[in-house]
């Protein structure tokens, strides 16, 4: 939703489609094996829809997907992690670190996707498994939240990192709590407005934006809907207007 | 496992199939709606196994699944939350605490459970949502399970509990982080032992304990299995001879 609010604000005039996998989540403790399963039935889900652009919106996803995504589907297909790469890099810092899911960090794509851009930088990075559980037990600026950004950064700034990329999309929730580990300086890079931006360049380039105003979005759960239509309403500022359960995979 | 390992403990001969729903855990963040659903495929998993007997051993399926489970198969099926009712009230307490999920806590099912069993029971219940990814994240002595176990546990100390009843199977794993919050005399009721001493005595009654000496268990797992065999081999002291992932439910 993080990465759907940036894309929503910048293009009112297009049709999102967005499916949230409710009834499975989270993906960041499952093996790249059944994250990539769940998210080519998702993506052949949106793309019964007839959308003309797939966003991975997600970067244990993105992180263990994208590749077979691109191979099997016919539309541009653009994935969290990459974006938050280069915008690490725009950053200028030499020493980045890289907070992510446990799926995102063991499957080592931000190092390769770093390492691509910039062979000659430094990446450290940390899984941090209970920072997803603390943002959706709402407890965003609870002292626990606190203690265990302290204890799951504590080996990056040992390594002097001057940039530390939030490699999930629930984190920029827990900016507060990770601000005041990491101190005011830090640059902390979030993929979701660097997603958001290439998204629009990318359609603009391709003539693929809307020439209609159709400013609509539909939402589509896996699980069924009560929670997400509050929480989902709360975080995006508004009641939302469709929200439908479906069954996928099977 | 916490029940898997009691009942391996009282039945070495007999033979135990396992199912463990490792690609689409947790089910107490999850709608009664889904677990059921659930509950309902790795049901039918195990039947076609040919077992005697099911253990819903989650507090979760057991709260929203056991009724409809039992409506559907024709054996016997045994959930975790009656033995665990009826392991409170053994202990003599007026004032009973519950702790669990958001999925066995929304349900009401102890409070049902127990008042059937001592309508004049005063019971108060309390959601932990941290205390399973505390445990996955293996902190079960760590200052934070202690400071977590505070928050969540004083709203019931308040309401002077007497005897607390550990309403996850996960929850026994962090018995050490919850002792040090309710104190040294506090009843804490662990379902996995009553439910075990139910099950033999069920199977002595009807006649159904195993003749032959098999002592065998067979793990199923619908995640890949790497993760699973670690821990589970860890938890059982042994390590696991027949770890199979399955696909169920499509």
């Amino acid at each position: 939703m993080t990465v759907c609010r940036e894309l929503i604000q910048r293009l009112p005039a297009e049709r999102f489609y967005y499916l949230g996998d409710t009834a499975r989540v989270p993906y960041g403790t499952k093996s790249s094996e059944a994250v990539c399963q769940y998210a080519t039935e998702a993506a052949d889900f949106l793309c019964a829809q007839g959308i003309k652009l797939l966003v991975v919106a997600c970067n244990t996803a993105s992180a263990v997907a994208l590749t077979e995504l691109r191979e099997t589907l016919n539309i541009p297909v653009i994935g969290v992690l990459e974006p938050g790469a280069r915008a690490a890099v725009a950053t200028g810092a030499r020493r980045i670190g890289v907070i992510g899911t446990e799926g995102t960090i063991g499957s080592g794509s931000y190092e390769k996707a770093l390492d691509r851009l910039a062979p000659d930088l430094a990446v450290f990075t940390a899984a941090c498994p209970l920072f997803v559980p603390l943002v959706e037990e709402g407890w965003r600026e609870h002292s626990v939240a606190r203690q265990v950004a302290a204890e799951y950064l504590a080996p990056l700034l040992a390594r002097e990192i001057d940039a530390l990329v939030l490699g999930c999309t629930h984190y920029p929730l827990l900016e507060t709590a990770i601000r005041s580990i990491v101190g005011s300086e830090m640059p902390l890079v979030d993929s979701a407005a660097s997603t958001a931006a290439e998204i629009v360049d990318l359609l603009e380039k391709e003539g693929l934006l809307t020439s209609a105003v159709c400013g609509e979005q539909r939402f589509f759960v896996t699980d069924v809907p009560v929670r997400f239509r509050r929480i989902g309403g709360d975080f995006l500022g508004t009641e939302l207007q469709f929200v439908e359960r479906v069954h996928i995979g099977c």
